[in-house]
């Protein structure tokens, strides 16, 4: 099976060249000048990309499918999911299994392989939640590297749920040390915050803001910096997720600059959504944009220091952390986002956004002149790639490589509105309204089309697992 | 009752002045020009300070008397300990009442009260311990304001014995901002710790080293940086207690240069001893200097930080954490240091050093070359007293303060060593061996002589109760 | 002649006493309890101070009299500027002798002596401006110590005419840190600056306002940086004058948290005016406070931080850089900033203010709660006389100590207005309108009163020169 | 004309992958999976890279060749310093062009074009040196990007001779600003440095270690951090050359920090030479390694901390200011180092390094495990290359890229030694006994194989002059 990539841009982290791309079966087989080989003479299937950017598929490695949480599940399932994510241009996943108390890593680690199984339009890993970190459980993590599992999350937030202490955090830290894996930090002093819900709710601030308000910039600053010193101690790369305010990022930047193996991802809800325009909106609506780290306030110029950071290389992924829920009743889930009407305590955290991140990333980033289009590859694919153990595999377009690609055409265009240009099961877009100066045109995963146009043309089951080294990032 | 003291060069934080000083009964009641007021006729008593200087008494803002610790003792109670004060200076100590868990904080109060009343030979005060905080303990923060108390310490340090985690600190910071009270910090990742604790042990590194090599410098800074945001949220003044890294004060210098009201104060044994030439000492001798936060490593560079930061203001207190317990046996308390033998984890923490402050500070401080004789008496007396509203009946020399004076003679000269030249109830000094060029000629506390050259001519029950108002030093 | 003032409360930088103080010809002799001496009875003169603050007179250490510059002469000569600053309870000033290109050291400062002696109010020093840095000059820096000039500034700024290069500046570090002496500098890219200002006029922005836009904030950091790496290498206490912006102090902060002796001054129209409310006023009008180193945009903070500075201890003294100039046509001196209308680079530097130091820092530091009242003394009064080597002689009230002292009113008020509250030689104050919520009741200048309510009694000519000694504010 | 390189392992700034590269004519046409498509078959050359790496030719954007400097000229021409390049794995270089005082840029780039035409073994293009800065050369400036100049060096070293003052450095960064072009500088405060020489020979310190001790650290980054301010008010890109001391880099850091852009280079001297073990070895031999920015004192860190910020990208590039002079005499050049025999200031400043750049990097960069390959390819080739606007025509192997390819063989190795495996017109290395654990296999320049094994096979005049475009390394 020989397709061939005719006259396109072809698009990586680091180059943009007018090349023809030849694709075997599943892989990358060879890049010639454009029209050098003609190779479209006896392909099986030719794509003409005239006038269109070929760019890697996106790699998002920060999803919640078919996640428990707040008393009720992500709307998003993995074939739901994944089938939304290909839409919008993904072709890797990297999602989290659970091991809650009491259970062992593998019963986790199985659980979710099992959810996913069968279901995926795309490719997908998982990184794995140590929620009961012990002695069998730090075994465990070392023992799970071998179904491609390498990198584990921790919580500072959410105590008695999924927290774990500072020595909880430090023994995780000194087992992926020894092990060569990196810890995932969701980095909030949730034991301080827990105070400030508290205690809003007894004053009566029950709307959605008080989400926002009762998290302040220096709950997500003050644990970036406690989970830094814990992993220098410890010798782990650390890599702190979903970061969304300014002092939280200078924390991290400040660490890099002693040269340690600290990385940070943000999200791009942080980047474009704020409390002033987004939670703090009349009525329930807030509730859409409730998600932990929260939206921060616009005029503190977090969105300013985040895309800075961005471009300047001290955030060095865009993930979603997409975890969704509907706002209004939903058949099937009952009430979820109403779940918190007169307790923002209540609001399931989480929003969509695994769709969009490709598009959105392009528009704000690319069209609006913040990055160039090479940083956005980087950002939304590459990097994110590296830093979890898929490069080159995932992530570029390079000879070897999987043929996971995106015709990208830069002179159509489109605007985000639910339900109509939304694929996932949900029944909002936090981008409702904004329009983007390009379109996919094609999904390619593993040398398949999967998506065509608007339509999806893949199958229930393409998406295969995919065992993960260790992170290629580190230095 | 009229005392004048002639002839002398009278010492302060800010002035170095010949002059005379009249005191009626317990104070201070004028200075004068030398001679210009022939006050010693008349006089009821004359002290001719010709050749000598004249200062305020010392201030000792964190001992620690009659203490129940580590399954001892402190072997000092409030007779031996503040008698040992006056001979070395000190006319004022704030020492420690302790709220256990399950205890009211007045209960806590009252019995140290106790402990104290009829028995010291100088003035003192008491911060409280909060060791249990609710409710209804956070409401008695308030209440025992009315008793002098106006300072709370709580413990990063010690988990499940005085520890507090951040959730109850923020709540006790809370309630410091409303009223107007201090929070004095023990400011370690005890959580952390405990878990390098543990392996030491488990890998047989039983030996009194361990105690500091299990709590490195950045769990110090970690708790400080901890601290200082969860102050800041609270808006609560924060008082950092023997500080000894500096990594640490780094941490403290960077909040106050944002204009916080965060303090600090180290102690004699963290500029005088080191991991290399005490706390690794052969055999088990090195348990003397066991206290925390750890004596550091010498060629870290921790004590030049510690000085400079004293020097330049980064640092505003020297007190002692005066806890000592007898290296060899006690016919009356038994084991205390030995307690540990074979295992540093059970080594009782503290160390003495009442005594030796203000003359150990003067000889390394003045003597040496590294404070001037002004910042001496400033960081020994005047910025303690200041700090925890006794200023300026306490810490300096001025009409209307008591009259707590050392007659102090700088061309006299003696060398520590036990037992001979220490009063305590103790059988070593961190200090043996080293001369000071200066010798306390005679220490008054309210105008009574209470110690002449050698000898305490004071009585047991001298000292008073001190009620303290709102710290003196905020900005 | 016995002077003794009873019943106030007296004020220095570290005590609020209720005290009498004995004067006895220029000294102060004693300080006594109020009443408990009885000194009224037999003094030659009794001032009762009941109900109000007794403090040191200020000390103004940055005053520009009789200074030719920009084409012109400072309006104020040593006999209307020095009477100015005693109605405003300075006691003390320290102008700038001038060594001027080709001309020797001691010429200069022998000029300057002649200009002063017999004309001034109050006591007077000189610090030495060294316009011309060669081997010749920098061993009079030396010699003219024994005049008692301890301090040398230097010009980063004005090329051409007080300008030293960095090779000139670095050598006269040298010889400072060789002596003992304090280079203070004038900190701002002067040729940088050369170039924006150039350029402005020839794009026709000719307003006063745009004398603050072509002198950006890290005009004035950058110099401060490379000072501080200068005297750091040369090893030379620095004193950066009139510091007006956030970056700048803040590269004096981290200079100072390295322990190095780096101190600054701001001044009163920094921390009051605004190119919003001030320099950019219709009309012609914003001259008046056209000054170097610029007034700063309100809304970029510089206020704010500054007082955070001086409040915490990072500026150490508030002086005011007095340099008037008539807005108007004055009969004798002519067009003095009506030079520059139609071209902002002619308008004459400076602005008055030796006047309204004291009470301006009173009403926004004390009154409006930015400063306590002690601080407020040492940033006028105790810092400035130990900055420059005049401690305890002036500065404070102790024994031993000049009597130069202020009775000043908290129960008074008044408003500032010109000419009807000014006393100096000029038609304006920066101050108009500002209400002031106390009022200087008597001023004494070593034991006399110059200065009773409104009215001026001192002479011509009471005014000595003060030899200064070496700084005693270094660590 | 088509050439393959087969079953080689292809090394770029991201990618380590197996495959073939095709070559026509000049450039890069094809890169396909090892194997697959059989392009030996009718190639008219194969090169077999079995057990091989191929990677990109290193670009070295700071050489001088035949530069009249210190009284002589670099001993290099363009025809023997290319051709050493060539055999060191360098297929570009970006050499200096020199404006000097009273003559056009355009004189001073004809003049360079001049020396290199016909001459070179390699391509080459040239920055610009302005040193006469003035209205009409800042006009040139902008005329010469049409010759394909886009990057300007000036320099705050060399009083009187290149030095340029702040007011011109900033209207040519002005200049640059407009034009998008890039300010290189050599940060040095040369006119405090020539301070300290003057006094080094006064005091009789003439030996070469002195000219290391008279430019310590701080007078390199005061000059980094002048100069980031000069170009963040002008708008301009800044690159700092030669970079030496961990407090530059430092400042740099902080800049960068700020999202400036802001750029580093080192070079391999400052990563391998000290004072201790070269500068000041016994007799003259130090003047070897006398260049400026200076070798360092290895004790203070600086080799670490360059190694670190080369490793987490706070430096870009690599480069190697090659500037060699005779040590011993030269029968056509005369006496060159031994100018300074007797007076270290008189020493010509440089040393060799084009030839060992691309061999001593990958030695304890790759070899010794401080960077990993892809991190050596970009330091060397793929960063200077968009740093300075030539990618991605030269620095990465990918179609449409010229065929500059380096086939490098990790399993032979050799030490260096002069002259035996040196190549220049230079009488010493620097790497002198280093072993290299990798040996160069085959050089092609744009297609053509120039070296092959240790011999140079190319033609004077294979280089071509190259015009570069604007930077494409901007944020």
């Amino acid at each position: 099976m020989r397709t061939v990539i005719t006259n396109g841009t072809v698009v990586t982290s680091t180059e943009t060249i007018p090349a023809d791309v030849l694709v075997e079966d599943e892989k990358i087989v060879a890049i010639a000048a454009a029209g050098s080989h003609h190779w479209e003479e006896g392909a099986d299937s030719v794509i003409d990309a005239s006038g269109k950017y070929v760019v890697p598929g996106g790699v998002d490695v920060h999803t919640h499918f078919e996640l428990p949480f707040g008393g009720t599940y992500v709307s998003d399932d993995f074939e739901t999911g994944t089938r939304a994510a290909a839409h919008g241009g993904t072709t890797t996943v990297v999602d989290f299994a659970v091991q809650v108390k009491g259970e062992s890593v593998r019963s986790g680690f199985e659980n979710w392989m099992q959810k996913a199984a069968g279901n995926c339009a795309i490719d997908y890993g998982f990184h794995m939640i140590v929620g009961d970190i012990n002695d069998a459980s730090l075994k465990e993590m070392e023992a799970i590297i071998n179904e491609g599992v390498t990198s584990f999350k921790l919580f500072m937030a959410y105590p008695g749920v999924l927290y774990s202490d500072d020595g909880e955090i430090f023994r995780a830290m000194q087992q992926a040390a020894k092990d060569g894996t990196t810890i995932m930090m969701h980095a909030e002093n949730g034991i301080a915050i827990d105070v400030l819900r508290e205690q809003a709710i007894q004053r009566g601030e029950t709307d959605p803001k008080y989400h926002s308000i009762t998290r302040p910039p220096t709950t997500e600053s003050e644990a970036v910096h406690r989970a830094v010193i814990l992993a220098e101690l410890a010798g782990a790369p650390l890599y702190v997720v979903h970061m969304s305010s300014k002092e939280a990022v200078a924390e991290l930047t400040m660490a890099r600059d002693r040269g340690l193996n600290v990385f940070g991802e943000t999200c791009p809800q942080y980047l474009h959504l704020s409390v002033e325009d987004h939670v703090s909106r009349p009525g329930f609506e807030g509730a859409k944009y409730v998600c932990s780290t929260p939206i921060r306030f616009k005029a503190d110029g977090h969105q300013e220091y985040l895309w800075n950071a961005l471009a300047r290389g001290d955030l060095q992924v865009v993930s979603t952390d997409h975890a969704c829920f509907f706002y209004d009743d939903d058949d099937e889930l009952g009430r979820q986002k109403r779940l918190g009407e007169g307790n923002f305590t209540l609001i399931p955290n989480g929003l969509p956004g695994v769709e969009e991140r490709f598009n959105v990333m392009y528009q704000s980033g690319v069209v609006e002149g913040r990055i160039d289009i090479n940083r956005w590859v980087d950002l939304i694919a590459t990097a994110p790639a590296k830093m979890f153990g898929m490069y080159p595999r995932k992530g570029t377009i390079a000879v070897g490589s999987d043929a996971d690609l995106v015709v990208y055409d830069p002179n159509a265009a489109f605007t985000y509105s639910a339900p109509d240009t939304i694929h996932g099961n949900i029944d909002y877009t936090c981008y409702e309204g904004m329009e983007i100066n390009a379109k996919i045109d094609k999904v390619l995963s593993r040398g398949k089309v999967i998506v065509d146009g608007d339509e999806y043309v893949g199958s229930k089951g393409d998406g295969q697992y995919l065992k993960r080294s260790m992170s290629q990032y580190l230095i």
